[in-house]
């Protein structure tokens, strides 16, 4: 307890938690004050979502290398496994799929990007470990090719092409879980000496030691569920307040709540490019991005048939899956050479204004 | 004929001889028993297509190397090309189409994948010259574009269109053919050099001494006539053979008669992976490929004016288009380093799963 | 004026100013003899386009390394501009739109897939600086996303969406001209040494003095007022002379306007490659390709508010998206290794044979 108060102490983003108990205050005593739960619920979720992120590396750290690797590429992104969860119970499959996409999108462009551009600024030229950067970009060239079949393939609007999606949705997501799976075990496993450097680092660059075994799993626990009831007023208030701002539900889905739930990785990428480990920065955004789009989408698939009202599919909106698609595509381009300057993350950055600028300009139902 | 009977001895597909003439005796005696029928013409092909395999390669041996790179080049996929004509005699258009973009596919992401996945399980890391992965690759992509650029310009459903399609398919064609031609003299004649180790070792690698010219040639003619009569018996009794399966139509042509024209390569190209050639499994797999989409294809719209009951156009069902063009991406992506582990194996035996899934659950006229 | 006429006793190309005076005779006394003037505008075009290259690379040289490089990579495509320009102010959008898809697709496919051709026919491997290559092809990856997002996004066809695409457009002629600025800062800027080579050799290369900068200057304004009143009657004589040569409009504006407004530059690229400076080649046609999608296409959208009868927004005919797509992913594919030999240049060249081809037979109204 002392540690944990100690690292609230050095860190200024976890003072955030005080909007823990104010936004449940909030809830009680003004249900209806969309605007004010939004904001709230996002200032109390990005500090829950740094000590998760803590603790998860704190028990990764303790359990030893292959079983670490293993908790922390499944429990990595569990702010936006959490967050997704409760929009799954809730019906709003639109916000989970958008959420799903721009979490990918979010990670390849905006996360990378920044990172090149942020070492950039500091570093003339940057070097990092592209073996890493392949074997994500790999991943996810899988994954598109797993969201971008059913759209592909979906033409006539019958009884037997719903049917035939769900079906299809189902293989895709086991297949998924069984190629992330593999993936683990070549890059944990049989291959690790490949993936030196991206992996071992990701604690130490933090400058913190990692916390006792009992205190990170008591934290893990007990965040996790603070986690989700933020994310329950959060994911209600969040459609009503974007329209107060003027923003489309697309936006929100895709942007918003994908840069709210990648905000600890965020920090951690950042300050690894600008200490010169750039495979730490590439290792997260790249690794994260894979992660969603084979663990964390495939999972809520299947999740669905439990949690939700109906089962989920993975048949998403076109233009999400363009935006997919070149996001992968121009994260690979990028990552062949394994060099980096600033002007990379600028051509990365780019691609996601533009994203972001068609989504907010999107209008309703187009 | 001694050495044939040897041979014969020695492979045990071979010993699958023996249903050549019991697929005609079924066909004789029972026309009606579809699924009999196809399981025996299957049956009776992979022998029949290990024969022609090795005839070629024969007379390419004794013809010396720059006409026995071209012989190879143009009947390496003999058994596809009879096949496709029969297809093609009997008016079946949409199997013929299902059956290049299969084969295209087949060869690209399931023959390259388990190669690298074979190799990979038993050497940690291969090396391979990626100039020639590249070559093919560059081919491959010119051959995507001009298969999918009838269907990306297509529009309106008018009588112009369906002119404007043919001459385009027409003119595509020759093309492709100009292009193929120019390849050869590229890798054969001026710049052999940057392709040395991938051509060669092809007959060596079999283990097996090239037969005598006589024997070869009349083994080509004999077995190439064999092969058409056994494709006409497959051709009628695929379709019908593949309901009671339960498979769909895009499933049988666009997989499984892919499967069946390619297992002669295939058991060569896992052959060589085994042993640590992974140049020839490459050479095998993307030359293959390459040789349907740029010789096979155009060869066969060409011929539609001959022996069609109407001409045969390029334009594709746009599904195929995708997964063609899915297909040489990902076989350009994965063949940048030169390098392979069995984890990228992985990668392109996924990508072909989710096709191969996405088809056998496809309803019909979806 | 000595120079000048030195100049042009020099350059035989030169020897067509003497079309200058008589489109402008032809133009008086036969305004409706859209052939004959067609002919004569691009035969007027072609020395005036070469003038200017010069004088715009004589002015650069005399003002120094960074400031001339950013006259050059501003003015560089100054023809194509005010062909463009005189296209917006006559309504005529569709041309303008053709004008800059087709210049992009021909600079990447055939004014570098000739010059790989040319340089590869005399020597055997040639190489060239790879990272300007792949800068190049960044920005151009970063184009043809912005030119790409508006068909992928924009579906229905109402009110809201032509005002939402009015938006977008804008914004992304913002974004782009950012980019550009960004990727010059870069370029010639911080980042300057990794270009070494691919500049500075322009001037050197043609061999020829620069002009004073008087001369150049002079030069400059007075062949720019030439060239616009030639382009009005080339942009009112295109159609017509088209449809009398039996050419579609789409394959004018995408083939033959681009080839006549590339001319000067092609014959640089091709020089040089023969001289195996291919750093100078692939200079000059990416980074022309790259300043007609980043710097001509955001200027036109922009200045279209101030000249044109309405905005012009950037949405595309979906044909020519899919052209610009593949021109880009082939230029960045073929780029990859910064190596050439003259089969490349055959890929690039067949690829843009089959766009071509397509548009040629491609019916009106298609």
């Amino acid at each position: 307890m002392k540690l944990l108060l100690h690292e609230i102490r050095r860190n200024p983003l976890l003072w955030l938690l005080a909007f823990v108990p104010v936004v449940f205050a909030a809830e009680w005593l003004k249900p209806e004050a969309h605007t004010l739960l939004f904001v709230l619920s996002v200032l109390a979720i990005l500090p829950l979502a740094t000590l998760l992120s803590h603790a998860t590396e704190s028990v990764a750290a303790k359990t030893g290398d292959a079983a670490g690797g293993l908790l922390n590429a499944t429990l990595g992104n569990l702010t936006e496994l959490v967050i997704a969860l409760t929009a799954l119970a809730a019906g709003q499959y639109m916000l989970v799929k958008a959420s799903i996409a721009g979490a990918i999108v979010t990670n390849t462009l905006f996360m990378l990007g920044a990172s090149f551009l942020l070492g950039g600024l500091k570093h003339h030229v940057q070097e990092y470990n592209r073996v890493n950067a392949r074997f994500q970009a790999g991943l996810l060239l899988l994954a598109t090719v797993a969201l971008l079949i059913p759209s592909a393939v979906a033409q006539a609007d019958s009884v037997t092409r719903a049917a035939f999606i769900q079906q299809l949705s189902v293989g895709l997501a086991v297949l998924l879980l069984v190629a992330y799976g593999l993936g683990m075990l070549f890059s944990l496993g049989t291959h690790r000496e490949l993936f030196a450097g991206a992996e071992h680092a990701q604690s130490d660059e933090t400058g913190e030691a990692p916390w006792p075994l009992r205190l990170a799993l008591s934290t893990l626990a007990g965040v996790t569920v603070l986690v989700a009831l933020v994310s329950e007023i959060f994911v209600e208030s969040v459609q009503q307040a974007a329209e107060t701002f003027g923003m489309s539900p697309a936006f929100v889905g895709f942007i918003v709540v994908a840069l709210v739930g990648g905000a600890a990785e965020m920090a951690s990428a950042f300050s690894g490019a600008r200490k010169n480990r750039l495979d730490l920065s590439v290792g997260i955004a790249l690794g994260s991005a894979a992660q969603i789009a084979l663990f964390v989408a495939p999972v809520l698939v299947l999740l669905s048939y439990v949690l939700g009202p109906q089962p989920m599919n993975l048949l998403f909106w076109p233009g999400a899956v363009v935006m997919v698609l070149i996001a992968t595509l121009t994260a690979g381009f990028v990552t062949v050479g394994g060099r980096s300057a600033w002007f990379v993350g600028v051509l990365l950055l780019m691609v996601y204004l533009i994203f972001a600028m068609t989504l907010y300009l999107l209008p309703p139902q187009g």
